[in-house]
Order: structure tokens, then sequence, then C-alpha cells
């Protein structure tokens, strides 16, 4: 599991509160973790080490880290950082993601301040960690949010648009998933996110120092920036909605967008941005994500639909291996070549002649 | 006017953006400013120049301008600036103000984004510089939009209600008053501000480190600080929510609070937060911003209903006025004493007598 010690810290927190709150109840419930001799002291004591880097490195997510990660700082883009205190402005394209985190406010129904400091921190610490690990850059928190850019001088426009929708897609799992069943005991609403990503090109993205003095940030004046904020208000509970922009450069299955829906599933709002003056209309899509998880090459799934990172040596030998049986298949005389360019043994299309050459692109 | 130079920044892109757009229409708004003459690179200069800490110690707003202004750095509240970097916490009160600004994204429609660059920065400009002259310290800029805190250790609770009541109330007069009239000719929607205030006291504010090695924030968790942010989705356009802790502190007349209502004056929503289980329930309050700066010693109204401030050797001027005249009136022997403690020559309550003494409080 990707979100492991995440889900560990909360696991803690959530745990210690309902015993406290019910010490006649049973204890049965997450017997691998001994919170019943930890006081919250000992709960504080662990979130200083989780912070340390030397914890850090040891996150499962390093497997997919990004080399500079240790390097990031809030707010400074390494490409534009250039620009702060200045009063330079650069056009220059970029993703913009916010991510929110819904109904942490109802925590304070159950828990007291320092746990759920530890519970939304942990929170968005996933979702930073995510967004460092995919290239991302966190330009800003925003209570339990985050808002982060994806992209830069050195990176395709594609590229970018991939690791801002693998980077969203991964965090929605992780909330929609194992948070849920961690707050699924408790009687309290569940913490859930809603993101809204888009795209803004070279001639629509300045880059420019915003406030006075020291009171100020280096940040984007996009419409895009102003709509992926807005898309976000429009996305249903651990949902994504995307801008055109992001639609046309993702290059993925068109069944993995569909319009803004309501329960009723009417089209609510279909266009995000409409301008009468310059004849202009912008779409927003509601995101597939999970469909596009099980797309990617690393990620597995279960009999139960749970999802899980394979390694990049666990790709590769998959990849042999699904070499090695189709050469065996092949020299069998019993492979097909189907329509969609793929062997196999299902007697479909064409069968295989032998000595013929395959070519592979 | 408090906020002049702001205003006659935006008057001179939208001017520019009018007769660029229009140039067979009559030049007759705005004669004062010479714009006629300006191009985009004139204003991007001035826009540097207004940027330096020269021109910003020439702002109006000095004469009420709090001392360690140009000290002020985004997110490091002085008192607890300590705590940046570290894992330890503190417990200390302090009022939360959310100032959001509506309306910017509808400015692409009309302008390019130098130009929407220029207006809303000097607007947000503007509520910073409000802010910090009022002695508040601001958290961070989300957008257009400002997130600042009053308050802190060596400051009075109820004066650092006053102070952001007060700064909430200026700028949302500026918005409502001086920028409306700029965007009126224009046929773009105006723009407004919404603000959420709310004050935690010492043992419900934690103040701590959010999110993982740079990628941090020092900053409060708190309900009230949550609060404030829910309460300013709850603001009219223009319009002011403040939490029941803001009322309690403020000791302003009753009838400024009134109970959040829809357009047809109904109640839409009067506790902005509940808990059954703790048996908490929350008030929110829309406030009357314009009722609350006329009963300010420094500001007065022209006859139009227009506010102006007054610098402290004026009001000082008018009180030594006022005491010489109820000297006179005394010694005229036609003084009255009301119930509510004032002295004036109407015959109603208890007439002055001679060689009776006044005890002031």
């Amino acid at each position: 599991m990707i979100y492991e010690n995440y889900i560990n810290r909360i696991k803690n927190v959530v745990a210690e509160n309902r015993q406290r709150n019910d010490l006649t109840k049973a204890w049965t419930s997450y017997s691998d973790i001994d919170v019943l001799s930890k006081t919250k002291a000992d709960l504080l004591k662990e979130q200083k080490l989780f912070n340390n880097k030397l914890q850090l490195k040891a996150q499962p997510l390093q497997l997919i880290m990004h080399p500079n990660i240790e390097d990031a700082r809030i707010g400074l883009h390494p490409d534009f950082k250039h620009l702060k205190g200045t009063d330079m402005m650069e056009y220059h394209y970029i993703v913009s993601v916010f991510i929110d985190i819904k109904g942490s406010t109802n925590l304070h129904n159950e828990y007291d301040l320092e746990e759920i400091y530890v519970i939304t921190n942990t929170i968005q610490s996933a979702a930073i960690h995510t967004c460092l690990s995919l290239g991302g850059h966190v330009q800003r928190l925003q209570g339990d949010g985050v808002f982060a850019y994806f992209g830069g001088k050195s990176v395709d426009k594609n590229q970018a648009v991939k690791s801002a929708v693998i980077a969203c897609s991964m965090f929605t799992y992780f909330v929609d998933n194992d948070l849920n069943k961690i707050f699924l005991q408790d009687e309290i609403e569940n913490i859930k996110t809603r993101i809204g990503i888009d795209f803004g090109d070279d001639n629509t993205v300045l880059w420019a120092n915003f406030g006075v003095l020291d009171v100020s940030e280096l940040t984007t004046l996009s419409l895009h920036t102003s709509l992926a904020s807005k898309m976000q208000s429009w996305a249903k509970s651990n949902g994504i909605v995307v801008g055109q922009n992001i639609k046309d450069k993702l290059e993925a299955d068109e069944s993995l967008f569909d319009l803004v829906r309501n329960s009723k599933g009417e089209v609510t709002k279909r266009y995000i941005f409409e301008s009468e003056k310059k004849g202009f209309r912008y779409t927003q899509y509601s995101f597939n994500w999970y469909k596009f998880l099980k797309t990617l090459p690393n990620i597995r799934s279960d009999e139960s639909g749970n999802l899980y990172v394979i390694d990049a040596a666990k790709v590769e030998e998959e990849r042999i291996n699904s070499l090695k049986s189709t050469g065996i298949l092949i020299n069998s005389g019993n492979a097909f070549l189907n329509k969609q360019g793929n062997i196999s043994n299902q007697p479909t299309g064409v069968q295989h002649q032998p000595h013929r050459f395959h070519y592979v692109k």
C-alpha cells in the first residue's frame, strides 16, 4: 500500500480517541497497532519523528520519488524563483492543481485540537508528498488543502499534464479507499477530497509577484489557474474535475471524461467560463480517476478492486514474461494476430505463419 | 480619500483599455489622469515604482500606519515565528480574517493579462496595506484574496477584534464605493469583496507547523479559523460576516449585527457550527460595516454619505473645540445634562447649577 505510514498515523489517533471515549467497549479493532499503551505525548513524539528527513526517506512512495524532493520549498517554483522579489514577469505554461480537503471541520465534534492536528496534517502531508513525488511544486497550503503546479521549463507539456493527473488520482484513491475505511467505524462524517486541474499554455500564464514588500507571493496570473480553483468546487466528493486543455493533452481514452452532472445525471455546468465578447467557451469534465489509474503500467488491482503499485523491476519482469509467453505461443503455431495488433491463442484474426517477420514499433 | 493611490492606478488601466477598445468615443472621463499618452510599458513601469518602499511610504494610509509595516513578512507572525520549522506548538488567542475578491475572473472578458495583473494586484495590495496599517499580519495570499491575523502576545483581545473589524470595514468601503465607481462605466461585472472574521480564545487556537520539510506553513489550527473562512462564503457581495465571539468582544451597538438572511429577509444559516455531541452551537452575524465606520472618532461623512478619514490632530482639534463650546455653554447657565450624560442646550434632563462639579470618567 502506497500510503501505509500515513494511514497508520491516522489509525493511531482515531483508535486512541475511540478507546478513551469508550473504555467499556471491547478492544477488537486495529489490533496490529499498539495504541493502548500510548499517551498523547507519545503520539506527538511520533509526529516529530515523522516530520524529519530520515523518516521521510523511508516512505514507501520513495520508489517513484522525484530526485529533488528534499530541496522543495513552498511557493518557489525552481524555474521562476529568480522573479521573486523583483518586478519582472515571464510568460510560461503551467498545470495548476487545487486539492481541497472537505469535512475536517466536523473533526471538532469528536477530537481535541492536537488529535485534529495529527489527522489533518497527515492527510495534507500525504497530498504534498504525492505532488512532490510526481515532480509537482507546492505553491501554497490553504487550510487543509494544497495548491500545486506541475511542469516547468524542461518538462514536456503532455508529461506535466500526465504527472498532475496521476498525482491527483493516486491521492483521491488514498482518501476514497484507505481513509474512508478508518473513519467508517466512527460516527463522524468522512473526510473527502475535491480536486480541480487545468492547463494554461505559454501565452496565457503570467508569472509575477503579487502583494507588497515582503508580504508577497510569486505566483501565476492565468484564467486557467483561476478556473482550476473554480472547477474544484464543481467536483463531487472524491471527484476530480479537469479543463478541456487537460483532456486535449492527456492522450487518454475519451471514456475517462464526462460532462459535470448532478445526482440525476443532468449536465449542471458544461462551460466553466464563457466570454460572449471573445467568442470563447471553455468546457470542464468530470474525470474517472479510478479507471485511469488502472490503465497505468505500474498499477495493479486485486479481486476486491484495491489498487497497488508495483516497482519498475516488477514491471520489467512482467514485460519479459509476456514477451516470453508470446514467443512460446508463436513457436507453437497457435498464435493469432487480432485487429488490435495483439498476439494471442484466441482463433480470431490472422493466424501466425511460420517464418513470417513481426515488426515491433 | 484613503485609497487615492490605489484608485488612480486602477483608473489608469481601465481608462487605457476603454480608450484602446473604442477610439471613436469622445474622451471625457478621468480627465485628470494623463493616460492618452501612456503606453502599456509606461503603466508597467509605474507598477514597479509603486511596489518600491519609497512609494509605499507616501501612501495616504500612512497616517494610521503600524510602525513595523516594513518588517512585515508573509506567514510569519512575529510572536510565533520561533515555532517555524520546529515541532513545537503553542496555544494562543487570535482573530482570523478571510478577505475574498469576487468577480476577477470576469476581467478576462475585457482586459489582457498584464492589465488584469495591475488591477488585481492593486486591489490585493490595498487589502494587505489596510491590514498591516491596523496591526494585522498577513498569513497567506489566496489568489486575489488575503488571509490575515489580528492580535498577538502584547495585544489586548478586544483591541485585536476592533482593529480587525476596522480594517475589514475600511477595505469593504473602498471596494463598495471607490472601486464600484470605476467599473460602473464599463460593461463588466463589478469586483466585490466578501469577508469572514472570527475570534478564537487562548484554549481553542493551536499554533503549529503544517506540511513537511520546507513545504510547510506556520499557521493556526482552530475551529474559529475554519469558521472565519466558512463565514466568508455566507457574506453577501461587499458584506462582512462575523462570529459570536466577535460580537461579544467588539463592544459595539447591538444594532450593527443581524442574523445572516437571504434577499427575502429570511434567516438562512443562523449557526455556522453545531455539535450535538458537545451541546455547542455557534452563531454567525451579518455586520453593518458602514454604520460601524460612522461611529469611529476619526471618520466623517459628507452630505452624499461618502466617508473620509481625518487625522489625529484634527480629531484633537474637534475635541478641544467641543470642550470649549461646552465650557461656554456651562458658563452661560443654559446647559442641561441629559440621561446619556451629554451636556447640551436642549432643555431636557438636569439643568446645570452654577458651582457644581462635573466629574469626567
